[in-house]
């Protein structure tokens, strides 16, 4: 299977993922379910979950066996985890307390659309059914389970996700931002995650120690890549292809690689941090082909 | 030991916990952890930990032997994980599109300490830290760590506590609710912690399937008896005694217990679910002393 067919299917796999594993919108309280699925279904790239799709499937070869049984590892529920765990982090990101970002992927933020309250609990649940689709998908497979908890909470926790999230506040008000303090937050906000989904794969795949240790490379590798487009794609991009408000970073005179590098060494610090990425990759079983076109693809991204 | 003693016993193990599971203040970034153990250690009543402590050592016995060695299902850190989705809860729910509360047992609360941001991501810190601890502390017992991250996750999801939360909300702009309605909301809002807290301690002393589902009832019951009584001392005690803004409810015209029934009605019902709480306890093994005396001292509670 090409890379874009490739791509399709593991997207179609999450999105009947997410409409079978999530409760259903009618589910009591309707308000808070119509907001989750709400904020599910807002149609992003499913960046985190195709990942942890195509690192198990370096090691499991589940693409050749289409058909093939649910197995006890299957890693569509932790995947689907992984996306709930992203929406969580955009819902309560996009606050006015923190952001205060009206669009998302082109849509009202989940704030604008129902009300604050409602979007900070909505954010509360699904940071929480993340973990109850790990204990519930797991059941004859418990040490898959606690070691998918661990790597999910720990990618989400106060010294990764969050704490990524608060140094980025904290950031805001302190124009004297160093590099360094701008790779601690774009390691903990974006790769720490990126990783978790990598690693959540290699796990159900049954990856080796040194092979989940290229995953781990390859995924902060490709958040910093990540996180420094994300810069260039803010202060290059109009609002109308990036679906969501440009030019923000300007405007709020936030450090980013682009103020402190300029545009044409920020696309050589992503370039370097992708070849990173692919020769941490190519050691993989087959030099993991699907992932190293995925991260050639997020460094040509547009949006 | 008497009942103080084996609940000031309980407390310090609790408080020796807290401080050895959570991560210092001094790590980075330094700011959320300090507001996290500020939130953690505002000197709540430790109720859902003291549960879980006391609901394994009915059948561990450990009680019988203080000095035996921390074993593979040491309750201790899931009653810490307890009491920070409880934490998380609080300092979620007292921010300003909530209950928008200055003070929480007698201390400002979070968002009034540092801000709102730092409020939302120390609750988002708390909840993730809660799966952290169980997926740290279980790792040779993961049909255990399963079990547990389970009945959290379900516990705090959006169909228990976010949902008791959301309905809440709803409540408030509805001057029509039911005594049904309010049930639900009690049962989530509070029972599914406290029942969290009894089937935690119950896993980790392998309580059988029958004992759990007494601990269930239990907790249940607890929990309701608990929130009537939280609506009694709302309308009847002046908030330097409850260390929080009395007269809230009244004040918002929320409809409670008190509201729908009366004062004495109200205290009646407290006695029935207390009862029946008791009932489920007696049958435990030897009666389940120190949780039944504790079910006595949270029905005579002031504060």
């Amino acid at each position: 299977m090409d890379f874009t067919s490739q791509l399709q299917s593991y997207r179609e796999r999450i999105e009947h993922g997410i409409n079978q594993l999530v409760p259903v919108a009618t589910t009591r309280p309707a308000r808070l379910h119509i907001a989750i699925r709400y904020s599910l279904q807002a149609g992003g790239k499913r960046l985190r979950p195709v990942l942890t799709l195509a690192a198990a499937d370096i090691f499991l070869s589940r693409s050749n066996a289409p058909m093939a049984p649910v197995a006890l590892n299957d890693p569509l529920p932790v995947a689907v985890a992984l996306e709930c765990l992203h929406t969580y982090s955009l819902v309560h990101d996009d606050l006015p307390c923190m952001d205060n970002d009206d669009f998302r992927r082109g849509q009202p933020t989940c704030h604008k659309q129902f009300d604050e309250a409602t979007a900070l609990l909505t954010g509360d649940a699904l940071l929480t059914l993340a973990f109850q689709l790990v204990a519930r998908h797991y059941p004859t497979n418990p040490a898959l389970a606690t070691a998918l908890t661990g790597i999910l909470a720990d990618a989400a926790g106060s010294e990764r996700l969050i704490g990524g999230q608060m140094e980025d506040l904290l950031a805001e008000k302190n124009a004297a931002t160093t590099t360094a303090e701008l790779d601690y937050i774009h390691h903990n906000k974006t790769g720490a995650m990126l990783t978790a989904a990598l690693l959540a794969g290699g796990r159900c795949g049954h990856a080796t120690p040194a092979q989940l240790e290229l995953l781990r490379v390859a995924g902060q590798h490709l958040g910093l890549a990540f996180q420094i487009i994300d810069d260039l794609l803010d202060a290059t991009t109009d609002s109308a292809t990036l679906g969501k408000t440009a030019g923000k970073d300007a405007k709020a005179n936030k450090t980013t690689y682009v103020k402190l590098h300029g545009l044409e060494a920020s696309r050589r610090h992503a370039r370097e941090q992708t070849d990173a990425a692919l020769a941490a990759l190519n050691r993989l079983p087959s030099g993991a082909p699907f992932l190293s076109a995925l991260a050639e693809n997020m460094a040509a991204r547009t949006s």
